[in-house]
């Protein structure tokens, strides 16, 4: 019953045989190799975008904050959901690779609301001295409370940073989940739909910790490859980073993997509507959940082996005060674990 | 032929075995996970420092910049070779990660010399605020020029260091084949020989990518957490990070692969010192030779398929120009790749 | 009728005459003067500190960054109003200096609001390494909105802080002002208040250019004059900032100038009250009024050659569209000018 | 017998008219007022540069770490002398305003050697994403020991700049001192010798505490304009530090006060010429001299009420020992002073 993040899981073993597979021979360092080669031309073909220029880094925070700084520069603002994980969840990451760049985030929730961001940029003063500037938006797709935008809210929302010709970073940490949610292509959801940026997660959803930053425009190359050295984000034994990249899209293994973890959440999902003391928080587009249930209830889940992240005290409190909870499903979640879980959750 | 570095070769099966074996069923994220448990015990004990602060992160670069700017305020100098790694090959990441200290290379050598470093350092006014103030001092064990400082060398520059009351880091991306050249311990050539923080490397000496950053005073842990969360550097899937250096350590396995590639590279200069063409530059003292040969010897390596680095213009010159190279021994590369070498070499 | 800034108004008389009272002989430079020497006892004295760490510098941005950046770490919050000068008209000054701290913006009025603030820092969790760590608070006093704010107000903020163990910053640009509103006395308004640092502001109040910065704790002392040096804010002719500070604080000309500039805001403010169209949207607490006029009207007053800036578009809408203005009133203000400006807004 | 500093001296008397002048009514803050348009146009005229982007600042510091950090990128090296003013008295500054640009020093002397200006940048490998990357030139003038480039060697060292497509800046602290030595224009010192920005000192020379920095291409006004403001040095009652530029350029006054301060610098090069104790170590080509005096006359000298600094420890040692030492003419000097000094170092 493990539950605490979808990068708890292990790694897909065909991807742990790509690795094993490139261990063999020696090959220049720092991506100079044909496994690099193939990982770019395959990833340029999935975004039909032949020009795009292609990166690999090891971590989402890295991918995010060297995306982000490339695109930005220190006196601007990023616009940003509250919730969003470069906000939240990366230790001012954004500032120090941006040298002091200033997250502005949008509105209450974690879908920016298109007029709310109009709203912040044309808030923001031009040509004043005095004003942060108006800078990069950045969006999470699948969002940080499980939910997924449709391709026409990020065009309404990227349309609206090219009316005030900011570029757009996406976010995707999940992005296999998102895509097979949208049932769309790669391309539907970033350049097509006015995305310029895009951290294209693998580490999530099964990988074992590779990320590439695509930029659809291929002059912001040189630059990031000097900020991602700067930030001993240029891995030496690069080829095992493009050996996970090709397992990820080795007949379809990504969506694959993604249709598969967000079944289970699904599944955990549907379960869980049947119970009257869990009380989902937001949708669940993908392989994430949001919802509160009695503390009593956290308390015997947890005690029964159950992993995930509660908001609030366990330790204290009315047996049937509402607590809100993450749980996530990685692919290898077994059938049997969700099964468990409601089990235990109905009983109550 | 492959000597151009000693992140070309493949990673040693033992490791590859150590991951495929961490692979398997659920574990929380980030480090808190039994591996990296059992790995902090591990290099603990290795280090006899059983209070030691123990982190691991996937790049050289890293875990230098990392523990350099947990030692030093953006006002100070970083005192080191003028040869040293974050001096050549780093783009700027230890001002990078500081936040703007300065870079102070002593000397014109990669060997620092205490007497230029205790001048150095006294040049530089104290408690004048308009000076760079003093700050670390960092030396590379195994140098970048292929020697190894003993252990006196190493306690004559810590201990000027501790006379102005400076901290220590040793970059220690070939630690062990310094330290199976000297055949000493770790402790001896870390606290017991007046150093604070290491760059304990695994890369380059048969890992896949991790190096441990090792505090030798607990009290650094906190703000270097929060520096590597900041830089993108603590990585998700831990476990993987972790499972690697318990493979690098178990049954001493870091020494033996460091002996392979010192004896490789012994057996290299060997076979070179007898080629009247060929004149290392530097004591073959680890796995790294530093020689000049014929400019036309050179085009006829490459041309064979030999891969190491030339320093000039291999294009342009006179046929017996003699041009700077670097060969480096990883613990795979073959009996035969050298022979192989020497003989063309011999063939001149 | 000039309300733009009451930085747009000449330097007292008194204040000049000092500086050109200053103006012989030769003395070292940096601060190493006598006349520093006295300024900074008479600061000590006026705050009864006599430990202060106590610095000159030029600007009121310089001040507060750099006083932030001395009590803030970079993976930390700086909490402080949404409308703070800090946030607003600084342009990203306080993540540079900070090296990269984020702004926490606390609720949505100009005035914090205690259990808003709780509930912000309460909300970063601690000891967590993925979340921006909290860090130090700052208040302005007179606030952006022109209120201010009472000892008790600003107590039951920096109580927060240091339930917290968190240090605080008072941002005084209008200290002067707020003091005499209060009648209170140095020393109650900051460190019996619970403030750590103080921004205090000589230019808008009748000086050339000086604000102090003033640590209660010294041990912020050395820190704070590197970063001063290192962001050029370390004057070389110091004497004619101390020689500023000298002649504002001699024979209270500091509080003359304020009570003189609080007793003309209060002469626009009863004026105002008496004109239908005007609606004051902030009690007047001292020089600096919001308020909004009918679009035609500001039409009409800025034709006639009042200065002053309004929020919004004066070329286009109705005529009686509320767009809302700020007028602050310097010491060196006609009564003339406010009566132009009265019977101007009367006539409608 | 003040030879500590030309900034130790009093603000020139027309220049403290010229700010009382401006000391009258209102006028719009952050130099939108008239006497910056014409302080602007005039330097415009000066510098026959009638486009050029024109600023103001307080320091030397500020203007330097500006007007650098303006024309460098952080992956990138700054070329300067190891004794430039940007290295050795700023306290990293160049490194915090860049976002971490690495300081580059060439050779060993004062004037930068043409021939190892090529031979640093040139072995700075060029696409090699480790590496440092080449950036701006930075020249002092007059030189940190009292020296003069000639326009021939400026011109040799911009030449070789350009050839790599560099930018180049002038640390003119000075400007005016090296301008009358050579007898040039400033057109002839800077563009037309290749520079691309000048930071041009008043406060060395007369002035309170103005400096201007100039870009002669003004694409870079805007980034410079951001750069200012967000490090605290857009001055709000602007008036002043533009009235001070106003004063120091009427009639000439630069010119007459950087020839005074010069003829003073000869004078006591001359007298002390005569003084076989006395060793210059450098050309007098301005107003600062450094020389080599006996320990024991430097005690003399400085019981007697010398004020300069002196390079090493004037309490030990043996009474002949040379030690090296600075003196610095202002334009207010009296030759009252000089010949007391002369008198008593003649004594012996």
């Amino acid at each position: 019953m493990f539950f605490a993040s979808d990068n708890s899981g292990p790694v897909a073993p065909a991807i742990m045989a790509a690795m094993a597979d490139a261990n063999s021979g020696h090959s220049m360092a720092y991506g100079n190799d044909p496994w690099m080669e193939k990982a770019q031309a395959e990833i340029r073909e999935v975004f039909e975008a032949p020009e795009a220029a292609v990166y690999l880094v090891s971590t989402g925070t890295a991918a995010n904050a060297l995306a982000l700084s490339t695109l930005t520069s220190p006196f601007q603002a990023i616009y940003c959901s509250p919730l969003a994980h470069i906000v939240e969840d990366e230790c001012n990451a954004p500032e120090f690779f941006s040298g002091g760049a200033r997250m502005s985030p949008v509105g209450n929730s974690v879908k920016i609301n298109p007029d709310a961001l109009r709203d912040v940029i044309a808030g923001q003063a031009q040509g004043d001295v005095h004003c942060t500037q108006r800078g990069p938006l950045s969006i999470t797709q699948v969002t940080e409370r499980g939910t997924v935008y449709t391709l026409d809210e990020i065009r309404a929302l990227t349309r609206i940073a090219q009316d005030f010709d900011l570029p757009t970073h996406l976010d995707g940490a999940r992005f296999a989940n998102a895509q097979v949610a949208l049932g769309c292509t790669p391309a539907d959801m970033t350049w097509r739909a006015g995305i310029d940026a895009v951290s294209f997660g693998g580490t999530k959803n099964g990988c074992m910790g590779v990320e590439a930053v695509i930029f659809f425009d291929p002059a912001h190359a040189w630059q990031f490859e000097l900020r991602r050295k700067r930030a001993g984000h240029l891995v030496s034994k690069h080829r095992y980073l493009a050996a996970q990249m090709l397992g990820y899209l080795q007949k379809d293994l990504w969506l694959t993997l993604a249709k598969t973890s967000n079944a289970k959440g699904a599944a955990l999902a549907e379960g869980l509507a049947t119970i009257p003391d869990a009380s989902l928080a937001h949708p669940v587009d993908a392989n994430m959940l949001f919802l509160t249930l009695p503390r009593a209830l956290h308390v015997k889940l947890q005690a029964a082996g159950a992993r995930y992240a509660v908001m609030g005290d366990l330790t204290a409190g009315a047996d049937d005060d509402a607590l809100m909870c993450r749980l996530v499903c990685d692919w290898s979640i077994s059938d049997d674990a969700i099964d468990q879980f409601l089990t235990l959750a109905r009983a109550g």
